[in-house]
């Protein structure tokens, strides 16, 4: 399938293939047998998987696809750093539409790969297959644990300060301007760059696991309200977060800036996509932590925005101190 | 989106999640969290991925979502059991077209299950997206080496026996009278169990994975000649195969019986989705294999179909000792 210049499925399979360094650490065994061999060290393995659907989580229209390649990368890399563990091995299966071009399917995966080894991780693995529908690319990612064990969702303790590294609804605001009609501009500048190929803070992520220092932790993928409510429910706690606290891009404050209108608290607070790191710490971890970002080079902003309490779970939410209630509670894939 | 009762996407992940055993072997931390945590106990780690797209490699007119569920599972642990590994655990990503109800997503995964537990692996996370497209079904299954090490392509050895356990042609038998528009019989025997739900012969893979007694091994997904031209390539090695020495099962041998017509070998050496598995071992290995096949409890013949030479990689057949041509190499994905 495919255009007519196009290699066999073999054929593109196998210039992927050789495209792969020789060794990477811990590959036994890389791609081209039954199923890839690791060796994990005796460590604690992490797995996650994601999916990104053409027309539904990306449009090629939008990004491109050496893009979707890397967004397809962090999204995951985003999973395994939020248990506080270091990436190693991922495989990525695509199925491809009738027509799609080899040339697209090898910046895909050049993008893929940019991010993944920027992470010190490897492709190990993979599958083609055509499809009568739009790209499906599922990525399966595999990450060792931190000593300490890895930083869940269920390990938020009352006192506990909330912590978010990172920025918050830029990818939200790319997708509504979008969504309204505006082009994508040639930039790499915020908000665009934030939807097209995020960048988590994975190394301040893996040294905040390896530190012990956190309790719990979780990516922000569905949006901030949402997210933390499942570490409320885990815990068995609830959380108050001050909208005025949260971490903003220039660009985004500029956008809901005096006498521009709009409200800006949907979208960092629920708009999703933004791929930071929220965890919970003791108050008193805070000059360890800001040590921690400084060393691990991630250029991010780190911002004590609420804490938790005891309660049922719940997640309360205030702007310049009075209570704020959320029209929508975030981004839910299937809404 | 989905049938108007349906419920959201979290909770159809939850009512999944809610369904698995509270505890499975090796899993720290298992679904609902941003990655689950494994405990390889200081093995070497197989992955393999494999995706399933329905139009293309399954209907539903002719297989039921359970069956769809166990042909995943069994596509997956067939990959793991070639390398002589022990399937351990799975994530499964599910695309679903609009229009679909919870009630196949859960019969697809219960099949799904079946299969993975009944050989000894847990389903540990998973992603459910939806797509303008058809059903698109990722499943990848993590394992462990055997303290041997894994049967690999490239380890075949002028002089070894190539022997297959299982049958081949069924699957391919049965897909070209579906094809020829025959409808699935209400039945489980071969030849449409071995297309709708295979079962690939994994508690002898992972014995002789451990017995130390064989060279090299891959699982036949693509057809015989296909697959084994995967091993003369990987081991710089030529095969040599006698057609009449090919295990089928007894349908498929009445059904291209005397008086009948038709030409069965491009169905057994080429038709592909058999799930068998091919290995290359000592010829002095044959009792040892008998007993460690017979102490599985895997019910599947082993047959003794060709040698290995030494020479450019080819696979050469015959048929009564007359060298035989096939009309096409195999299933090609692509093709």
């Amino acid at each position: 399938m495919g255009d007519q210049s196009n290699r066999s499925e073999f054929e593109l399979i196998d210039a992927i293939r050789r495209g792969l360094p020789a060794e990477a650490a811990g590959v036994v065994v890389g791609s081209g047998d039954d199923a890839a061999v690791l060796d994990a060290g005796g460590r604690q393995v992490l797995v996650t998987t994601d999916t990104m659907v053409e027309g539904v989580h990306f449009r090629f229209d939008w990004s491109s696809h050496a893009d979707v390649g890397r967004k397809a990368a962090a999204t995951n890399l985003s999973d395994i750093g939020a248990m506080g563990g270091r990436s190693r091995w991922a495989v990525v299966a695509a199925s491809l539409p009738a027509g799609y071009r080899d040339a697209d399917v090898e910046a895909f995966v050049a993008g893929f790969r940019e991010r993944l080894e920027a992470a010190g991780a490897a492709l190990v693995g993979g599958d083609l297959t055509r499809s009568p529908g739009p790209w499906v690319l599922t990525v399966t990612l595999l990450g060792l644990a931190p000593e300490a064990g890895p930083l869940r969702r269920d390990a938020a303790r009352p006192g506990d300060t909330i912590w978010i590294a990172g920025t918050l609804g830029d990818a939200a605001l790319a997708l509504r301007r979008l969504e309204a009609g505006e082009r994508p501009p040639n930039t790499r500048e915020p908000p665009w760059r934030a939807l097209q190929a995020p960048s988590p803070p994975l190394a301040f992520a893996a040294a905040l696991g390896e530190s012990g220092r956190a309790h719990a932790a979780i990516d922000l993928s569905d949006g901030l309200v949402q997210d933390l409510g499942h570490v409320c429910r885990a815990s068995g706690v609830a959380a108050e977060v001050a909208l005025d606290r949260l971490p903003t891009s220039a660009v985004f404050r500029h956008f809901f800036g005096p006498g521009r209108g709009g409200d800006p608290w949907p979208l960092a607070a629920a708009g999703g996509e933004d791929y930071a790191l929220l965890f919970t710490a003791p108050a008193e971890a805070e000059p360890a932590l800001r040590q921690l970002l400084a060393d691990s080079g991630d250029d991010v902003p780190l911002a004590a925005v609420g804490r938790i309490v005891a309660g049922d779970p719940a997640v309360r939410l205030t702007l310049d101190g009075a209570p704020y209630t959320l029209e929508r509670g975030g981004w839910d894939h299937f809404g």
